[in-house]
């Protein structure tokens, strides 16, 4: 079966495990989204939000429910999870540039480095002493890998970041461009109003199948180390402070800030601009919703949330005011009952 | 006439096409605040909170309009509007070094990239395959510009800048340093737990006269692009997630975060800190006040705001107490009535 | 006396300069938690949060206070402040690898730079024409030193940071990965809904024994500079804007963003996340809780917050709408009054 695209419809239903209604000869070049279908185009159809997008779409074939299926005449792709086909199928449809299979000349390799076969490194990269990578990593110029860090393999580290000195990664991370892992974290000692640094002596323990966004930034332990689950995936802009140690499989979406020594359980999802101060701990399953603070633990699964919601300023600056008298307010309002 | 420093004051005048009354021979060195001028200085006047600088200022002229002018006696360049006299006013002075007009030695250019005329590269500059940069680009020092990547003539790429492959931008941008443009976008489905990422196959479009202010992250579309309109103005540490469309002349200041699919209109300000959540749409000529979470959509222009406002601790404390009893207290209060 | 691991008891005591109570021949190690001490490693207490952890401590000593010792029967070492203690112990543990005594033959240095003795320069690092560093001073791989930057003595620039053209920095600052201090302001003039840029003609001055954590961004002044003072500690991915005046030894945590023209006094905490917004003053010693918005002067030291507090998405949706109508819930209960 080929393996890029053009494919013909009944070769997709084969690679994606789904069944296929319509004709199988057609030719797909390209995944889009309903809207924005030609022919020659596969797309899916998830979201009820773009319902009115299906009936109307051009794609010479879409991916939907056994459910959704008989909503729509055109030629298709039954899938028990359309969305799930459609991530598998992303896969088959990416067209990004393959790196040349080498190691480039300007790339800077210490003598005691530990590298694996198959690794490709772009132009201007640093690896320093003792720095040890796996089986097919691939690291994008001007990056710099300092010494004794560790990089399982098939990961990918891409443009301009910065892995310091003894971070362990595990398999298949991904790495985004700008990222810093393992720099100090921001640990003083105050005496007479003159703040003392204090060593950072741990490092930045990352597990298997991990996504780190762009320009996002991990702190190495004071004394213990800074732990990142496996199959973790955090977005862009997020600040990990020290200590923090974050459960398998939860999602940090992006701009959010951890403190130092927060816990954070499995599963959750941590939404975007999300604070949480130092030393809290927070259960499995748990949800904090946008831009809220969490300042307190959270022991239950749920979702929890802070701030007013928007209002128009005009209205929003009474109501400010307001709440600066709540709780003169509400004791009053109990003394009238 | 002179294009750098000192001029005198006439010439001033003719650049900048105010009315000068004064001393036209006055020699003039410097662009300074009212406060800290001394002689040798122009200046403006144009926010009344410094009014009171005005009386007392040491600057050898200063910029105005012509109802303010009866009240300063000095040397003045009378403008119909001083704070757009200033601006102008201000790249006469900028004394900027000026990049040496040459390709550094350890930039590297793939053979297959396309380069107009008058191009500066600076030290270990990457330029990859089929990368394509107009007349007049600059890139600084340490930058990397991946395959298939379009810059239009006359764009400013400072240090350490990541545009990621097929990324396209448009004229007269100015990307500052640090910044990431065309990570993947944060897309994954679920499936029993697990995280099944989903390829990024769309690319990011950015327009003319842009600019994207230091270690801010624009991510590229998950199907359909990410699109920067023309004369967009971003500030530093930005958050611009998957599939984002940001209307003309509309201004993001800095640490905003903004999430997957948000559709913002034209000559919009968002200001500082704000988060905008996934798939909502804001009407042009809306404002969002500092730190705002825009949890819904904005049909209407006008100005938008939550949070709080500030408070002692000690009050605060007593207020979200009552914050968290607020439905119960309206609906006693509503019972009372 | 030895500089490095291992030492034993007494010779900690004699550097530390605290009272040994036990077996002055025990070697130690390393310098780990309570909890996760074993033997042959020195640990400390101070929080009572880990108050449970002291008795089953398998330390071989730890350092505590002269009112906690009589708590504690193994080896120990009193201090006056065991957090300052650990602080200075935290540097004896330090293990992180030297760099080589060296200017990397891939660093570009200008002719005209100014170099002091006993100079680091990692892999291709940028070091542009008249920039001075001082004695002592480290630069990490793929760093860019612009023009004219002059950079004190002992000071050491992590990897993949940019200090643009003229910013001055004292002596024993420490910037971390992917910082970016000088890049222009965010300044516009508005002319008919399009924005006119303002050249940045200031510059950024930071003072002594200054640190700046990874990713963050300072921004030079319109006119005057971006001032931090001597002593300021400001931790990753925070946003200080065009002339912004910080006091010394203030203290900012990650993620806050501080809009232009912000004055803070002396001995602040900014905690994370918080935003301020642009012209206002903050008097010496206040604290701003996490997450807070600052939009107005706080002229009196103290502790100052905003937010609501977190709650379940269940009760804050029932909240929040109670929150808009503040005002008028407030307004009529006045009249039951």
């Amino acid at each position: 079966m080929p393996n890029s695209p053009p494919f013909d419809l009944a070769t997709l239903a084969a690679l994606l495990d789904a069944e296929l209604v319509g004709d199988p000869s057609i030719k797909i070049n390209a995944l889009t989204t309903l809207k924005t279908a030609s022919s020659g185009d596969l797309s899916f159809y998830h979201n009820p939000r773009y319902y009115s997008d299906l009936s109307g779409t051009k794609a010479s074939a879409v991916i939907l429910s056994k459910s959704q299926a008989e909503n729509y005449s055109g030629n298709k792709l039954i899938s028990d999870n359309p969305y799930i086909c459609y991530a598998q199928a992303s896969h088959l449809f990416m067209l990004e540039p393959s790196q040349e299979k080498a190691i480039a000349t300007s790339a800077n390799i210490h003598s005691s480095a530990n590298l694996g076969n198959n690794i490709i490194l772009g132009e201007n990269v640093v690896i320093a002493e003792n720095a040890s990578l796996g089986n097919n990593v691939t690291v994008a110029a001007n990056t710099v890998i300092e010494a004794n860090v560790e990089i399982g393999e098939a990961s990918r580290i891409d443009s301009n970041v910065c892995i310091a000195h003894g971070v362990k990664i595990g398999k298949r991370a991904h790495i985004y461009a700008g990222v810093v892992i393992g720099s100090d974290g921001f640990g003083f000692a105050q005496e007479d109003g003159k703040y003392i640094k204090i060593a950072q002596l741990g490092s930045v323990i990352i597990g298997d199948d991990v996504e780190i966004g762009a320009n996002t930034c991990i702190d190495r332990g004071a004394l213990d180390d800074t732990v990142i689950g496996n199959g973790v995936k955090i977005d862009n802009q997020v600040q990990i402070a020290h200590n923090v140690d974050i459960g398998e499989d939860t999602v940090i979406c992006g701009c959010s800030a951890i403190a130092g020594s927060v816990k954070i359980g499995r599963n959750c999802v941590i939404a975007g601009a999300v604070g949480i101060i130092n030393h809290v701990e927070i259960a499995d399953r748990v949800t904090v919703t946008a831009m809220s603070l969490v300042n307190q633990s959270i022991k239950k699964p749920g979702s929890y949330s802070s701030g007013t919601g928007l209002s128009t300023t005009q209205e929003w600056k009474r109501n400010i005011v307001r709440f600066r008298q709540l709780d003169k307010l509400a004791k009053r309002s109990n003394q009238d009952n």
